[in-house]
């Protein structure tokens, strides 16, 4: 139908996820029109996403170098470490502002049916990690208790794989939490579904 | 809030039409996590679509050589000629199959309020061409009429431009006719508006 370099990258950016047929068309027209230094510049964006990012070696985050600024940053405690099922979560919980300690991407949730069992996933990393924090302050260290705050998604597998590290977790004896699921602020109590209201219930709090 | 290479890429893809941030943010950590070959190929893409495109010379639609395949096709009647406002809009009347002619992008539709008016648009061109068409077939041609259609957008400025084209083509003697307006094929006489439903009543057909 279209010109083949045209073609080509409406078929290219048809592949990308949430991005249809007529969406894939709009961006590629809309990229014939803009400047020549535009397009090298997203196309260069592109590369470079590859070239110049890896995964940091201690929390599996992304970096541009060999550990991520989070597990550079000194003021970031050591002993709290977020675990999150992926990479993206982490700007999530970064901007509540409510965090100051560490990550560790797991890089996905417990799920038999998708084929993804403990092994899959970054848990032993994470045990060299308690341990190599559990050894590192033998009797040196301010003697701060380790937290793991298992953020992975409220969803089965996410529960599931929280429930899964508590209890793997444990000969560590390191306190294991879970943000709090319930009724989003701001919502409306008319639209939330039973088993968010029935978990906001159960978890009610004294005021 | 990302590192370096994915908050750019992120900036980069933000600036796409119809693309917000939390899509853009989506699409870079799609892209994190595809093979590089993908990657490196929708990037190539991106340039190979200014590298290796052009404006075919003759009706202005996008073109990997001097003339577009369309102007090229010696099956496609030249002296039927489809005015269409942008690019794009040549592959939607391709995909109905029903013209077998040339097009000609106008490159817009007069819009006094965004300051087009007929010398911003590719009109002087369209003269050019129709005068070509007629001094070529000066007796010697099969003699066939020539036809613009006008398939400007049914909107203000659409219409604005196709009847400015229509007088201002006048005195070159050509049938200038315009798609018609009316009742899209299967929807619903509830769902049409008034304006579309009065244009289909005034251009109604006998059966």
């Amino acid at each position: 139908m279209f010109e083949p370099p045209v073609q080509r990258l409406i078929d290219e950016l048809s592949r990308l996820p949430g991005v249809g047929r007529k969406s894939a068309q709009r961006l590629a027209f809309h990229l014939l029109n803009v400047d020549e230094a535009d397009t090298r510049r997203l196309a260069e964006a592109i590369i470079d996403l590859k070239e110049q990012t890896s995964v940091c070696k201690r929390c599996f985050n992304v970096t541009a170098g060999a550990e991520c600024s989070i597990c550079l940053d000194p003021r970031r405690e050591p002993r709290h470490i977020c675990v999150v099922e992926r990479v993206q979560d982490i700007a999530v919980i970064e901007r509540t502002r409510e965090f100051a300690g560490r990550y560790h991407v797991l890089g996905g949730a417990l799920s038999p049916i998708d084929g993804i069992g403990p092994s899959q996933l970054r848990i032993r990393e994470l045990e060299d990690r308690i341990r190599h924090l559990q050894n590192g302050s033998a009797g040196s260290q301010n003697g701060e208790a380790i937290e793991l705050i298992i953020a992975t998604n409220p969803t089965i597998e996410g529960d599931t794989t929280a429930m899964y590290l508590a209890r793997r977790l444990k000969p560590f004896g390191v306190t294991v939490t879970r943000p709090a699921s319930g009724l989003p602020v701001g919502g409306d109590m008319d639209y939330a579904d039973e088993i968010t209201l029935g978990r906001a219930l159960a978890d009610r709090r004294t005021l």
